[in-house]
């Protein structure tokens, strides 16, 4: 492990928290971590507020007091700063491809959980979307949610019976976004994958043999 | 002008596409441009679902056949491939913040506004998201779209009153992003910044001086 200078301010059960943490351990970096308890709304507070306007964890905090926030802009400085063990490929082409296919895995999975979720669990009342304004929530989009990560496991699997991973041949950014997405969909939703989606399977299963799984 | 192989399927009134054809004009570079007629269904052909199983525009495809989705990963791989006139700063921190705040343009401004017209349009009935799988009109979405894309305009004055530029003090993708979505947004919901928002007022005058805004 190499230690660096920066600070992440994240949540231990936050899954875009887990996104970056995952990355950190595939870099072999360490950084200091400071929670932000989400339970006690400290991302509203002035301060965090100050580093991170959406009031959304992660937020990268660099040695001058530059604040980075959402995972893409993290993931990417990392990758940028840090070469070992790339996670975006070598060439402008692989770079594009992982950065569309983390997207599509963000669109149409990870947003797709986080969308029944905020719709849905009580303590989230009146903040269906995050950010510094609030909306109520509403429920028939609890409802849509369910059928669109139904769906996204569908389309996953498609992807998967054509390629190792879900960016190509390598493992990359887009392996951890979709792997955060799985778990987070298991974790929240109770939903998985059909026993039929073997190319799933087999993808998280070798996923999961990464030491970097247990961020 | 420098020309390239690359080819750009896309739609004249998409604001999608609009975004890379301003960046292409930024980086002064032209590409075979190939129409997709949206109104007649031509995302949803087996010949387009090949380069984009998302059904959405734009699309880039290099000489070799690859195919790339998703505008951020158009953006970044032109950026990369083409330095000259750079729309993401010179370092990894500044392509942070320009990834950053782009990302916040999309999530805030440009996504609130495309929820509205899904949810509303005739046309767009049974299309309430992009994609290969078919979800009702919510009209509670509609509603709630207008009240995000007013606090989209508030939170872009406020951040305009303490920065020349959207990421920072140089024009970036980030700029281009917000200057379509403030077009999107007076075009199709009739929304404009209030009076009072002068940052905005000061921000989009500057930007339509810049000959891309014609793209």
């Amino acid at each position: 492990m190499s230690s660096t200078n920066l600070t992440l301010y994240h949540s231990p059960a936050s899954p875009n928290s887990r996104r970056v943490r995952i990355v950190l351990a595939e870099k072999e970096l360490t950084v200091k971590l400071i929670p932000v308890d989400l339970a006690k709304g400290e991302q509203h507070s002035e301060s965090y507020r100050a580093i991170n306007p959406r009031r959304v964890v992660p937020t990268l905090v660099l040695e001058d007091g530059t604040a980075i926030g959402e995972v893409p802009a993290i993931t990417r400085y990392l990758d940028e700063t840090f070469p070992a063990n790339p996670l975006f490929g070598a060439t402008p082409k692989d770079r594009a491809l992982v950065i569309m296919w983390e997207r599509r895995m963000e669109l149409d999975g990870f947003a797709a959980v986080m969308e029944g979720i905020r719709n849905k669990v009580e303590g989230l009342k009146g903040r269906a979307i995050a950010g510094p304004h609030d909306y109520d929530q509403i429920p028939s989009l609890f409802e849509r949610s369910v059928r669109r990560v139904k769906n996204f496991f569908v389309d996953l699997n498609e992807r998967l019976g054509r390629s190792p991973y879900v960016a190509g041949k390598d493992f990359s950014a887009a392996d951890i976004t979709a792997r955060v997405t799985v778990d987070f969909a298991a974790n929240t939703l109770g939903l998985s994958a059909s026993p039929e989606h073997n190319a799933v399977k087999r993808w998280y299963d070798s996923v999961s043999g990464r030491s970097s799984t247990a961020a």
